[in-house]
């Protein structure tokens, strides 16, 4: 795999994880105002994105578990970190929803 | 230092913060159900897996400071990514279980 | 750009991230414990030291965008983590502050 094949990934990864970090943004947003109607969609639309981006990584890992050798460029190191910082976000944030409805 | 090398102490990065992240999100719930008697036990557990991981980040450290010419892979990356997001919410979880005490 | 020149940005990113990062955990500190006076002041100045991190992260942007090949090392790794960790905490920090004034 080259590295402008892995950045391709990696800008996936990266607008994947950024749709679902402002989808869960904006639930926060609506807990924090009272509306707890549309939560259930919205950690459903974050889901699907991370599942996603996920998916994208997971070509990364097969191609270097064949032994590819991987040439990693910024583009995809960031994308790693937009997936697994949006992931912390989504195992974290009933608590912060759940904290919202027992104010 | 070879890739293979840098991906099994990846691996090993992998495992000690996905078994304190693991520890910690099992805190959170028992807080979230109102039983606080584990939380000091659940985070000294927590705490030791987050030691170990660093301890091999510490590896890798050193053989970049010496000189070495380190051979990035995505396993490796993905160990950062892991141990650096437990971390984060390490840090914060102590604020989350103060927002239960007080609900 | 080489790998010395890639670090020392690296080691740039981690050290804004990680002033950033103390403030926010100092501001969240305050708010525990009362005092939300200096909140503003706090959150300014750690998007300061984040804005500096972007501005470093900024540089292998243009570089790599530009067709340079850049040499991936771990303290850029490392600094990467840092800066998307302390956007992470920066993201959720108004709910967490939030959730103290409803407590």
């Amino acid at each position: 795999m080259t590295r402008e094949e892995m950045n391709m990934i990696g800008f996936e990864i990266v607008a994947y994880s950024g749709d679902a970090r402002s989808t869960l943004l904006q639930a926060l947003k609506e807990v924090r105002g009272g509306n707890f109607s549309n939560l259930d969609a919205l950690l459903a639309d974050a889901d699907e994105n991370i599942n996603l981006a996920h998916k994208s990584q997971t070509q990364i890992l097969t191609a270097e578990a064949s032994g590819d050798n991987m040439d990693m460029g910024f583009i995809f190191v960031h994308g790693q970190d937009h997936l697994m910082t949006t992931i912390l976000l989504r195992d974290i944030i009933g608590d912060m929803v759940e904290l919202y409805r027992r104010k």
